[in-house]
Parts: structure tokens; sequence; C-alpha cells
């Protein structure tokens, strides 16, 4: 017998059936002879729905109150649920994010996880219920309730596995699993059967939205294994442990990112310090840079591109046009027309070349690369966004054909 | 400075045009230099589409996780609310029935208030801030979310009020007052400055939802004084207290109750016990009886009628009729096309005549009375419901005109 905590998200539970197909998952694992905590998000567009209502009164709302808002989402879901569970027989209990020991800071709208008082989910595991939790919402030490951001009900899931030491971790999506690249863009791509942790992070990092990335984090930190599949089908997932058996595989994957634009602010003059104070104006206001590109200084001057994400692009740009211009750079350029591709894979640590490989094929598919970046199992070009497609599946096919 | 306590009905917050509008008295109260606290029902039909989606999954749903869906409703109210007050430019915050400390029994759906921790609100006043509770739910010992059942709101309010010691409790509904017949069918019809609590409770039960009835017994209970106005307008309202300054006031109203329905039983055999039997039968299921007519037994027989809500007639025909024809009983009559009308005054009971003057009012319209019933501040009598409307106008005329 083992525990296993299943997390659904919000398309998963859209409607009344898709409640019931979640319903019969969770008790198909329970009639198994397993315990089953089970975290499920928001139905479908309830998020958006409250946002809308809460838009119409305040947009300037404050992020507690927007969090007392929110979290009345997941409450909806999970007692959905546990009704779906209650109608085919089986013993079950629903529980808020308070409830079931959530405790956060007190950073609203994106909490961290201090901790979780398993008590009572522990209470209700021994008497036999199947346990439903709210994903997405803590509480804070005041009694505030608290959410933790997007992703969040991933993040919660992989939490409640590791306080609760489960067998497995099973998050449900409406992708089969992690694919080699996007499956709907790219003919070729097949699903892998396992990843590592590292693979997994630098994929979500770089735009494959398949699993959030703190829950990756906490994942690798407390050695969860996690399965990523889908809800739909009964098709095996994807598992993501810290080795896999896959060594001679060179990459795992393909990535895509739009959420991208390129800020290059040029004749910054030659002095030390500069670039520090320029990303320390961004960092202030937390928007999180990327590929960096510093030109060869001449004439004393020298330029200075990076990446930012799309949705943070004109505010990086006001904050640094005032500043760069008082220090004596020339311009800020802004370019959101462009798009990263990445190659990921912890076989390329110990195989030279991939990189090669991988410029050989935008070399023969005509795409220009504006901006390089690599790390230990990964590469990321910056290029056009209309090369982006094509760049995938050359890269793809170069890689997996 | 006063302290305050203000409720709101769904109606009353049921969109964001309206939720603005309460902001709005609600901070004009706080502007005046009171403490206010703000106890909120769910919007107008959120508790509707949220059953509606019960329903749809499972009809049966246990009453647990019926309360944790419910309490959804509040919890989107109070923060929309809050929103509104911030945007006012006022300090606020919205607190949940468990994080305002109400603490009920375990009875699902409608659970009792058993005790309010007010150490919260009392923190939140202290600090200035607004303070906005969500009505109508509260949490068992065992930190189960619970909730009050039909116009649990009022209650909260009224809760709230007794145990912070309020100086007074408005409760904010779709009427201007309590009026002595409903405006809407008696042109006369005018509205009172004060009515007692004894006096309200006998209107609420006789079929003038202004109030639900817990809340007026608490208010009695605990002497906090209720002012019944409208959201609407901006004119004052009806004080219920305990003693009023009307002395000369014969009546304070005329209610009408179309939700009641006769039950006959005929040919009960005349033995001491058989009519307790009857009722204990009733009482078991829960279900209220009011007037009862007994009849002179003739031939060792006798007839007993009485009525119960017409929402659970045939719950109770059903129950009587195999228990009853096997006592030897002849047979288990209904009757669903009847109306209570009622008079309710604490001025009857120093003057005499007051039920001589009601059936005088009914004998001139013609009206045929098929059952009374009296206590010392209210006559009743059941009469067909296609006369109803006629006998109130004529007994409101009778005694207002």
């Amino acid at each position: 017998m083992s525990l296993i905590v299943q997390k659904f998200g919000g398309s998963s539970v859209a409607n009344a059936e898709r409640v019931m197909n979640v319903a019969s998952i969770v008790t198909d694992t329970y009639a198994k002879g397993n315990d089953v905590v089970v975290v499920v998000s928001a139905q479908g567009d309830t998020t958006d729905d409250l946002i809308e209502k809460a838009n119409e009164i305040n947009p300037r709302a404050s992020k507690r109150e927007k969090d007392m808002l929110l979290a009345a989402g997941e409450q909806i879901s999970i007692s959905l649920l546990a009704m779906a569970i209650e109608k085919m027989g089986f013993p079950v209990v629903s529980l808020l994010g308070w409830q079931a020991g959530f405790q956060t800071t007190a950073a609203h709208t994106s909490a961290r996880i201090k901790n979780i008082d398993t008590l009572r989910i522990s209470r209700e595991i021994d008497k036999k219920n199947i346990v439903v939790v709210a994903g997405f919402q803590g509480i804070t030490k005041f009694g505030d309730i608290t959410t933790l951001g997007r992703g969040g009900s991933d993040t919660s899931a992989v939490a409640i596995a590791a306080a609760m030491h489960a067998d497995l971790c099973q998050i449900y999506t409406d992708v089969e699993g992690v694919y080699t690249a996007d499956p709907r863009k790219v003919e070729n791509a097949t699903k892998l059967p396992e990843i590592s942790y590292d693979e997994m992070l630098e994929l979500a990092t770089l735009g494959a939205q398949v699993l959030n990335n703190r829950s990756v984090e906490m994942a690798k930190k407390y050695n969860i294994e996690l399965e990523v599949l889908s809800s739909m089908t009964k098709a095996p997932g994807t598992i993501v442990k810290e080795k896999t058996k896959m060594e001679k595989m060179l990459i795992s994957g393909v990535a895509k990112d739009t959420d991208v634009a390129r800020i290059s602010v040029t004749g910054i003059p030659d002095l030390p310090g500069l670039a520090f104070k320029m990303f320390s104006k961004l960092s202030a206001k937390d928007i999180n840079i990327d590929i960096i590109l510093q030109s060869i200084g001449h004439d004393g001057k020298k330029d200075i591109s990076f990446t930012v994400p799309k949705s943070r692009g004109n505010e990086a740009v006001e904050c640094l046009t005032d500043y760069m211009t008082n220090l004596g750079a020339k311009e800020v350029l802004y370019d959101d027309k462009v798009a990263k591709i990445s190659i990921v894979g912890a076989g390329m640590e110990s195989h030279a070349g991939v990189a090669t490989k991988m410029f050989e094929a935008l070399y023969d598919a005509q795409v220009n690369i504006q901006m390089i970046s690599t790390s230990e199992i990964k590469v990321s070009v910056l290029i056009d966004t209309v090369d982006a497609d094509k760049a995938v599946k050359a890269i793809h096919s170069k890689f997996f054909d």
C-alpha cells in the first residue's frame, strides 16, 4: 500500500463531467489499496471570472483582498470533487489550504509555503478518507488567507508529497507528459518516459509550461518522484526523478519561449559598476533578466543587450530610459518580436559538440542567431519570432530523426 | 462614538454597482466617527448557482461538503465589498466566519452559533479598520466549515452585535422597514417607526419575512436594538426594541401567510394519547404544526385539524396516513388552498375586543373563517386563499383608517 498524491489542474475539473472523470481516477487509485491525497485547482475559468468581478469594482484592490477572493475558487472545486467521490460511494473529506495545514509567508498573491502541519491530513487518512485539498492557497501566522501565485497548485501537491513522505506525486494535466518538442508543432515529437529534475527545470524555465518551476525545485530538494500525465487518457506519463536511465540520450527536448523581449542599451560609458546598477534597477522591480550580451567597448562606450519577460517589457524600458540617459547612455531599444529556442539535456554535460550541432541545424534552416546563452545542460538562442517554429523543427529533426 | 453593526443581504450586493452603494453607506457611517462591523450575505444568485453546480454532480451530497461549497459565496462578497471600501480610500479588512470567531454546533447546513471569539474583530477595530464579516457561516470545534441555514446572516449580525456590545444593529433589506401590512397589496399600509421584539417575532412567524426569527429572538435575549431599513433609499427604517412608545396603537400590523396547508384527520377513536402520538410523529420529522382545532367527540370519534408549512404538506400526509388508519382513524384530508391572516400588537393585551373587531371586518367582507388561533399579542385566522388579499385590506382598513 502506497501513499499517492494526485494533482488536477483547472481544466481537468472545468465542468461536472470532468469532475466525475477525476473522481473515477481518484477512486480507482484508492480502490487499489492506496491512500490518496488529491490536490485541486479552481475550476476552468473561475479564477478569471473572479478577477473580472474584482476589476469591475477596484482594479487596484489590495493583494490581501485579492487572495481572499481567489481562494474561493478552490473552495468550490474541492467540495464539488468531494461530492463526486461521495456519489461513487467512497469516503472523502475536502480541506481548504489552512485546514490542510499550509502555513505560508505573508507575501499575498505570491506567498511561499513555510511549513505544512500534516496533523489533519494524517488523521483523515487514518480514518481511511480520500483527502481532497485546495491547492494554491494557505494561511499566514496572522490567520490571513494567502495564495501561492501562478502554478501554485503544483507546488501545493509536491509540498504535501514531501511533508507526508508520499511514494509518488502524480501531476495530471492536459498533455500526456513531457515531449522532446511541442507535439502540436513538431510532428516527430515523442513523449519521454523519464526526465531528470534538472532537465525539467530548464525546460520549465524555457517555456515548456508543463510543470511549475517551484514545484520541480521542491521535488528535487525532497527527492519526490513526479509523474506528469493526462487526466483525459489512460496513457502512462513522464516520470521526473533525480537520475534517469537515459544516459545515451544527448538532449531531452527542444523548447520554444515567445514570452520574451530584447532590450538593448547603447552607448553606455565604459565605467565600472554601471551594468550592475542598471540590473539592480530591474531587480528592485522584480523583473527577471535572462540572456545578457555585452559588446566589447570601443571609444569608451559599450552596448548591453538582455532579455526580459514580454509582459514586463514596457516597465523595464520606462525604468531604464530616464536612468540610463542621465548616466550618459545613448538610447534604450526594445524588440519583442523575438523567441528563445533552447535544447536541454543532462547528456550534454558529457558530450561535446551539442551546441555546434544546434547551430548547424539553424544554419541549415537559414535562421539568424541574435544572442546565445549556455549552461551545463542547456543551450538557448534568441532569434526572430517568425523563424521560431522553423527553428524548433530543424533542431528537433537534427537530434531526434 | 458608537459601534454599529450593519448587515446587507444578497440583493444589496448583487452586482458591482450595488456593492459600491453598500460601500458608500458603510463609509458614511464610519466617516461620522463610528466603528463599523459589516455582515454580508452571498451575492444575489451565487448560492443558487452553487447549489445547481452541486446538483449536477451529486444531489445527495453530504451536508458537510454542501457547507464547504456554499461558504465560498460569502467569501466572494466580503472580498468584493472590502475592495469597494478600499477604492473609497477607507481602511478595511474582510474576515471569514471562522476568522471572525464564529464557533458553531456541527449541525451542517443549519448550525447554531455557540460562541463568538471576538479577539480578531476587536483587534481590527482597534486598528481603525472597517471590518467586513462573512455572514451565514462558522466553524465547528473540529475545524470544519458550517453554515447557519436560511436567514443565517441576520443571526450572524445580531450575534456580533451582542458579543461586541454594539450600540445598534442595522439590518439593510429591500424594504424600507416594517409596515402595518404588505405595502404592495394594501394602499394605506404605513411604515412603523418602532415595534417590539415580541410583535416582530409574531410578524416574522406569520409570514412577514422582513427579519429572520432566530435573529429577533437573539436580539430580544441580549436586548440589541435593531433597525430594519432599505439599502436603496435613505429613509429611516423601523426600530425593533423591547418596549415601544406606542401604547395607544392597538395593533402593529396585519400579516398574510400563504405557505400553509391544512390537514384534517377524521374519525379518530376518542382514546387518551392518540393526539399526542400523532403530533410526535410529525415532530420527529421536524415538521412544525401551528393552528390546531379539535372537534368535540361524538360516537367515540373525533376530528383533529391543524396547519403545517405547505412545503412539508405531502410529507406530513404520508407520515400520518398509514399510522392513523392503523389506529382506526377514517381518513387524512389535505387542503393547501388556505391562507393564514393575523393581526399582531402588544396593545391588544390591555384592550378587549380586538379579536371581535377583526371578525367583524371579515364578516363585513364576507370572508368565511375556517380556524382561529390566538395568543396574548396576536389573533390568526385560517381562510380560503382566494379571500386572502380582500381579508387583509378589510382588517387593515378597520384598524388603521
